[in-house]
């Protein structure tokens, strides 16, 4: 085993030492032509055509097979006829070679054979170890290490200047796509990969990979279907302590929020919300336009940090000027009117008379462009401000003092900038000057970065969560007397609430009208009182509920109508007892959840909730483990944050006790995985106090 | 007085037959050199300069004054220092001049002085007649007609190309740089006019003014302060009767949404919100970006609509086909999968083997870019598919087989049009096919596109609207009985609630213990009472109210208990009643209110209700006169539609009796001048009936 081979395989596989391309051509048109032309152009080691009929490709001599390679090189690219493709990986592997890019297409997206096929391909890779990107992808482009094999550009087209940002996507098309976007929009890539049909390595994969490179200072992905949900959270972990931005595009949103609704608390929670949550939660930005995810990109790859959210824009169009201060707003940052003495200085470097603004934005007017020592003047004076941590500026596009002034400014500060241009600009590009075109994509790409500046500490490591093992006993025997029923008693639910710290109604069950009498008494005030059987878990439609009774006549009057009235109306039901129940006050009404994502495993809800949790779908999700402060923070994000800062919103104990729930219910989708669902409607919110009125635990007892 | 003279003033100052410029300079470099320079680039009439120190400028023989101009012209530019503008203005309106386009700055924006000069130049614009553009503006171009007066561009860039888009700016500043923009990406712009300080024109003069042209087919238009009002009003009916998008970005959003509120209803209904109720009632284009400005812009020129809202997708990245798709599904298109037939037809136009997608979006995959033939098929096969009402594809920048298709397909057809690029295209640009750089700033335009194509029809005239004088009679009549009370007592509220048709609960006004009893009877059910004093507004906060009593005792005690508790806590209250009424069960709670907005006058919103209204913030808003039908329609956009598409939203007949107290508020607003405010909260909705439990009518005795 030489040196090269005790490296991993998909390291072997993406940063190659030596490469063999099967199926190389010397026909320029042909995939199998443009792509080992493009592994010729800049890669230093030794690169192999595999060809059985032509003795020489592209001037070099090609092998017949794999085998009779001379060495195990790094990587194979195979372009081979899709029947062909499984037994070349196999003779790949038994070669020694680390791992293939399969670019050939008709496998799983092209029906029931490449499927099967597709399907061996990864069997040859999980038991031989080779590491497989694809097939039907476009290969990929480590463009550090001058590995171009991929057909998403011809030989003609120049090669991209590396720089810090990669970007990894399913589709090899749409990374194409992008990537010749990502060049005209001025952003440096160093790494594209698709993984196309991911038969082995993933886009999560490929991620977890490179975030850990030296080379890679900022994350793009696109994904279709994200499969290795627990790599992606480890990755985005990663990058959050490494302080790399990870971004991510998500196709097939629509789709996915069509899903049908599994149950009550599913019909607000598309999987396309729990993607959301989970990147909100672990510091993945969401790009919501193939746009944003390059303007990210483009505010990301300088590396620059802010130290705060205040924003100073600079402007010679009053009108441009406004718009951007508007969209600060509506982006969260400030722009801050500038103390006195700032003002005075910049009013000392503008032409006279001035008819400007010197307050923030500063509006030096289109006198100023006539007097470009002025303007460079204050534009510099604008950058170095005390009293902003990033700067904004509106220019035309085109050669001019102007931006010239604005590339000195840039290179001058080290807070980022964000340029406002009427077009992309080559000038800019080559500085590396952050351009946009449009005030909202500045401003969200400043308040991207801004909020990368100001990273929350990361979710509790799931690996150092222990379970309560005595409390997991004592449900486990409560879960167990109900003799194999999934849908446990508001009682029982309630019960295993409470040992996770959930504030429920004070209640008693009961089996006899005296010991209602007795227990209304023990519990104090109004009561409610309901059925408990496993055959009616919707009480109201059969009566099985009186609320608001008031004094032992009344207990004793409803308790017997509501016997009656079940027995009436269900006359199979078997009555487990009557539960006597605090009636808790509300201001309003919340609803607590835990649903098991098919991709990410246990969620856990909050939203609105009352007849409204139907009209308004809105509820903050996070995946456990996660602490009280992380679920009180979230909470401030439903409703825009209204839901805390509105005048009848949550108090400070309210918000305090609805994170509680959140983080119980977290804790008890961790430690009792046979809970499949649990519902807590209505969590009933006035004076400080948060109490669940009602809970539904769903058990699989496996 | 000749002919040119018989001309609107407005006409002849936008569309000169001659023209004079105040304050033309020979220096190019000097702002009155740039226009003088441009005036004579494209004039077809005569330009005379007026200088007086240079006898000749800019190879022109130059007068000393206006009163020695030759002629009456038309129009006067005006680029002299600000003190020196009135004098000349006043001069130009006694030499006949139809109007003046002031470009001069230091009025309005440069403190009180300047303010003072710029009420003396509206004071001279309305004692003579002479309309003015301006102060401080660029000035305006009107290229149909040959028209640079403005600084916009210098005479060495070359002249826009005219076409039907009017871009009318108040700033200047913005209006260049958007003017820019415009012409990078392809926008044919056939006027632009910068109205800056508007001393006298504003932009809804100019909106309504070029309505009327026929060169101008699109209106595009950037404020910050919307003026005149009425006169946007009736400019956006006449678009909608001409079928002209007008489209309108308005800058100030956010400091707008600080404005503080008047009152409890202004609360959830900043003037943002108003703008934007008045534009999607009249059929007006909100852009909620300066690019969406442009990108409606470019989807309108060419004047196509669309029979419907089904989007064909034609790709060779199945990741951008996926995210044209989702977009088209968020921007409330539809992307109909293909009947058999004419996806067997495409198959037969693919190359083999075929790894792609013929269902919508169509996948050429990779491959097609090397068969231009077959591409050049599929596509033109894909736009005259009969399942679809536009086309939307997906390509790269630069020349090309594939390109020159797809400009072959947009002329071919007459659907819409739009290209996802990844960059403008010159060649797409001087063919006119709309192109952009992002799927969803794609499918926005073409669902703005669906949107004018499939016009309700407009709202009433207000001109038509008739009071209905017996009704106002008895109104006032009970207004007048307040003795001068600002706040009408809830009974009285109530009663003129019902004369507009809004369901009110059944109730009495009672004035001691006997007749609440009796009025509880003839009410029925369990009972509210409510004391009536003008001085508690508030009730519940001193007791004033007691609920659910159901019987003679329990009606006779709470009476008591509840005039006991007032005279407790409110000793100097007034009471001039007891109002006992019904109980309305509510499923949901609405609130409904009438506000006057300082802007656009009687504003009707419509809102959830109950503790929830401040949480949630939302509202629709009408501007009376409208009817029943539209306010049903406005109803399907509360909360992203759930409002009526929840499962527990509201039904058929709560939507229409809804619709309906929104009408009777509307009718009311347009009746009654001194009513300032209504709010009815809660209107308590279930079971298909809506009723309001609770009314606060303020009114201004003048």
């Amino acid at each position: 085993m030489t040196a090269t081979t005790r490296r991993p395989a998909l390291d072997r596989l993406l940063s190659p030492r030596s490469i063999a391309m099967v199926g190389a051509s010397n026909s320029p048109t042909r995939i199998g032509g443009t792509v080992f032309a493009n592994l010729l152009r800049a890669f230093p080691g030794d690169v192999y055509p595999i060809n059985p009929k032509d003795e020489v490709v592209q001037n070099r001599p090609a092998f017949r097979t794999v085998s009779e390679l001379p060495e195990a090189v790094d990587m194979a690219v195979i372009a081979v006829p899709a029947p062909a493709v499984v037994g070349v990986v196999a003779e790949c592997a038994a070669r020694g070679i680390g791992g293939a890019t399969v670019i050939t297409s008709g496998f799983a997206e092209a029906g029931p054979e490449g499927r099967a096929l597709q399907d061996r391909l990864t069997e040859v890779s999980r038991e031989t170890g080779i590491r497989v990107v694809g097939p039907n992808c476009i290969g990929y482009m480590n463009a550090h290490e001058g590995v171009m094999a991929n057909f998403m550009m011809t030989v003609d087209q120049p090669l991209p200047q590396p720089g810090p940002v990669a970007l990894v996507s399913q589709s090899g098309g749409f990374g194409s796509y992008i990537t010749n976007k990502a060049v005209l929009a001025g952003l440096r890539l160093g790494w594209f990969v698709s993984t196309g049909n991911e038969a082995d390595v993933n886009v999560a994969n490929v991620l977890r990979h490179l975030v850990e490179r030296p080379e890679v200072g900022v994350l793009l992905s696109f994904v279709e279907t994200l499969r290795d949900p627990e790599v992606f959270v480890e990755t985005a972990c990663r990058a959050a302590e490494l302080d790399k931005p990870l971004v991510l595009l998500k196709a097939g949103r629509s789709e996915e929020a069509a899903r049908a609704a599994m149950s009550h608390t599913a019909s607000i929670v598309g999987s396309a919300q729990v993607l959301d949550a989970v990147c909100r939660q672990y510091g993945v930005f969401v790009a919501s336009t193939m746009e944003e995810l390059l303007d990210f990109g483009t505010i990301f790859q300088d590396g620059r940090r802010a130290r705060g959210n205040r924003v100073i824009v600079m402007t010679s169009s009053g009108g441009a000027g406004v718009l951007l201060a508007d969209e600060a707003g509506q982006a969260g940052l400030s722009v801050p009117e500038l103390p006195k003495e700032e003002q005075t200085a910049l009013a000392a470097d503008m032409p006279l008379p001035f008819y400007g603004s010197t307050v923030n934005p500063v509006d030096t007017t289109a006198q100023t462009t006539a007097m470009p020592d002025a303007y460079r003047k204050v534009l510099n004076r604008v950058a170095a401000s005390p009293s902003a941590d990033m700067v904004a500026a509106v220019t035309w596009a085109g050669p001019g003092p102007g931006n010239d002034a604005i590339v000195e400014m840039y290179q001058n500060t080290d807070k980022p900038v964000a340029i406002l241009s009427t077009a992309w600009s080559e000038q800019f590009q080559q500085a590396g000057v952050p351009t946009y075109t449009d005030p909202r994509r500045a401003m969200a790409a400043l308040a991207a970065l801004a909020r990368q500046s100001a990273r929350r500490p990361l979710p509790p490591d799931p690996a150092r969560f222990t379970a309560d093992a005595d409390r997991v006993r004592r449900v486990r025997e409560l879960i167990a007397g109900t003799g194999g029923e999934t849908t446990l008693l508001e009682s029982t639910g309630k019960s295993i609430l409470a040992m996770y710290g959930v504030p429920v109604t004070r209640e008693e069950l009961v089996t006899d009208v005296d010991g209602a009498v007795e227990a209304a008494e023990r519990v104090g005030g109004p009561v409610a009182i309901k059925v408990m059987s496993y055959q009616l878990p919707h009480k109201s439609d059969v009566g099985a509920i009186r609320l608001g009774l008031r004094g032992p006549d009344a207990v004793r009057a409803g308790y017997r109508e509501m016997l009656a009235e079940v027995a009436r109306r269900a006359p199979d039901a078997v009555v487990e007892g009557v539960l006597v129940q605090q009636m808790a006050p509300a201001r309003l009404e919340l609803t607590c959840g835990l649903q098991r994502d098919p991709v990410f495993g246990p969620m856990v809800a909050l939203g609105l909730g009352g007849v409204l949790v139907e009209v308004l779908s809105e509820a903050v999700l996070l995946r456990p483990p996660f602490d009280a402060d992380t679920a009180r923070a979230a909470l401030g994000e439903l409703l825009g944050g209204r839901l805390v800062t509105g005048r009848r919103g949550l108090s400070e104990a309210e918000q305090q006790a609805a994170a509680q729930v959140m983080a119980g219910l977290g804790v008890l989708a961790l430690e009792l995985d046979e809970v499949t669902e649990v519902d807590v409607n209505p969590l009933r919110v006035a004076d400080g106090v948060v109490l669940a009125a009602d809970a539904l635990i769903v058990v699989d007892h496996g």
